[in-house]
């Protein structure tokens, strides 16, 4: 039977993805599509199973008071949540009955599966490097998630015991050899036509091994809410990061 | 305290790469090199902890009889186990004090890596193939590794639940979209220059994840073979493929 | 001083994006956007000196005939030309004072360079195979694009005198090494999430050379387009193919 | 009739790889293997119409006076040539019935080969960038072939009065965005098991081209010789630089 589905901002641009998305899945059922003005009693009166938010730091609060108190699951892309925020949200998922809350920062499962491997492999190989390609209009470089990736692998090399990357370089450029986070060389590739793009690259004796990651389009978060729609009636409380949801 | 290594097949092409690999390590040392008309005992009286044995299907059934035996840990490259000699060596690893022993078909750490990365990603992924790379005088198309990749991705799938991979395709040259593998497309390129190398392809929607592993030389088998030696003190019996020694 | 630009078929998916295209290009003006029902003398009144012709077969020779009796140039990604159609084209760009003409199948810039390098790269390679990749809706395999690409390079080794590419696969899954196109091996990758895109693969003793062209979105004609309207006045008469236009 | 074809430093790890490059060559006879203390006399005794001279900067000026004087053709990878040496090579090679030479600094054909597409296709792209990969013991970044590249892009974009390419990065890690060189960005990634690899990257509206070079091993430099060796009897006098021999 089909699980059925509420879409919190429903009208904006990603929550309409969402809803082409869950129509377009045969174990789903779009019941209801809420969106500025509507009375949250809609989803319960469609007998929701799962909402998915992404609305506004401004409404998300109130919706997860209501989704948790009815016993209703959350997926939410929502962002603006610190610690504060998450520690409410996990007292009203600890209450008898309550809904479950998936809270994510990123649900390009491609993304998130790729940061997973670079955890899992960054112990078996002497040499790591990071190159993510994006759009000129980007503001930051190199991107948030490159650097993030940067960080685990320093992180497991270093509860591995592993030394420092081999460099050799005695003479170079000013930026040729990226930036450094955590002692792994990050960069960041700036080039018209592109959309977001990154490769994990790992050295050993005679091999490497790149993880690449492309996102096509600005839709590319559907699949990863879906499997959280999908998977959440097993995940009780709050969770945070779609890690969590891969068993990986 | 330096892990002591012996190697069996040493004046070997292979033996002889995992000879100056010991010798590269910091935290391994070479106690013995053994090969063709001298005697196992060579091994015992160097206080060797851990062989590396890439010799013939001939005489590593009694090379792994004298380690298990004499309570030395064995790391073997060698081929020809079936059932019954995999039986056998259980036996031997069983006993009371006996060395472990670790047999693996495939050292090369980014290849294993690679895979078991394919069986984890599988099943959230519309879309997935295999493109492998070999210089021309290969025999057999596509690789084997690439066959085996192809299989474990099939397999994940299907516990999954995830039906056939789209494909309209209507018109089409002979051989055009690859081998058929348990469902999953797999492409052999044969090009002068090359050595070995695969791509891993995974789509969903707005998203690829490309797993990459090249092998540029002979040696890459090195780099795993030392994760056994340092490794199988804590990985008591047999253990069967390098994959069972990377945690994931 | 700006090529003032009349754009026929604008109000379609692609005339609105070649309308977008020169209104963000400094060097160049918009001065009439003409669709079904407009009368072309427009495009005089307008000072147009180049139009853009996106539109159906059934329209494009009068537009033509118009244009070239009236001077103005004419950049065409219409399709349906024979040579029947050629020639009456090529005809009336023979007359005093006519308009150029340009008709291109294909104006996506990189996919026609690619084209280009791999035909110039084809005789100093042992071996040259193409890998492209679709999103799974394509109804053929390999594309147009690839098996023109194989073609270019058949020839090219043909002229130079090259014998067969090497390959000593002997046992093989049916498929595994592709479709054979005048002797190169195409793969066609299908594959949820992708769009366009294609590796020309060349090797020679140890090394390797790879053209990789990606279309990431359907607008990636507007660049080549725009090469067009910038170059015709510097080409007389009637031009096919716009790697005429490129100095290569 | 197979070119008769000499090699000056026979004996050393470039020329006896030179030497099998020639004798796996059905269209190539290897006549005569010159090493230290031998008689260049051995050279017209034999035969050989064209030499290869990868030799040392002390003794290759003296080898070119010796063949340019006989009628012999010269193609030489030796380094330390400066104007004056080239002025003196090119005063033997105007000689009447004098021996052709060429002379280049690079014999990788796949690099040569990449570095004249980049600047090809310079002109046609919004932005373009460099992204090299070594093994981690090159002492210096960006590579001198990465430099190189990105200086022709430079100047071809400067000739065809593109300005300067796009990039809204205002937030960024110190070396995220690479070198500038000439306002190309260079990235160089230092990385264990990689030998020698190149992508010159070049992005338009929903598309980008991407040329990559990959050196595997240190022979990579043999088929670029053989070319000079087939094609030098068509270009007399002194040539510098491989580019000139391939018709591009």
């Amino acid at each position: 039977m089909a699980i059925k589905v509420g879409v919190l901002g429903a009208k904006g641009r990603v929550g309409s993805a969402v809803c082409e998305g869950v129509n377009a899945a045969e174990d789903l059922e779009l019941v209801a599509q809420v969106d500025q003005g509507d009375d949250l009693q809609m989803l319960v009166d469609a007998g929701a199973q799962v909402v998915v938010d992404f609305t506004t730091p401004g409404s998300v609060m109130g919706n997860l008071e209501f989704t948790t108190a009815h016993g209703i699951h959350a997926v939410v892309g929502t962002t603006g949540f610190d610690e504060e925020r998450l520690a409410q949200v996990r007292e009203w998922t600890g209450r008898e009955g309550a809904g479950h809350v998936l809270i994510a920062p990123n649900f390009a499962i491609s993304a998130v599966l790729a940061m997973s491997f670079a955890q899992q492999a960054a112990r078996f190989f002497d040499s790591a490097e990071v190159v993510e390609y994006h759009h000129p209009h980007k503001l930051d470089a190199p991107s948030g998630t490159a650097i993030h990736t940067a960080q685990g692998i320093a992180e497991a090399r270093k509860e591995a015991g592993l030394g420092p990357i081999p460099d050799a370089t005695e003479q170079s450029l000013d930026g040729a050899r990226g930036a450094d986070v955590d002692g792994v060389r990050v960069h960041g590739v700036r080039m018209t036509g592109m959309v977001a793009h990154e490769d994990i690259i790992f050295g050993a004796q005679g091999q490497s091994l790149t993880i690449r990651q492309d996102s096509y389009d600005r839709t590319s978060f559907v699949p990863g809410v879906l499997v959280g729609v999908r998977e959440i009636a097993g995940h009780p409380g709050l969770t945070v990061g779609l890690d969590g949801y891969l068993g990986i």
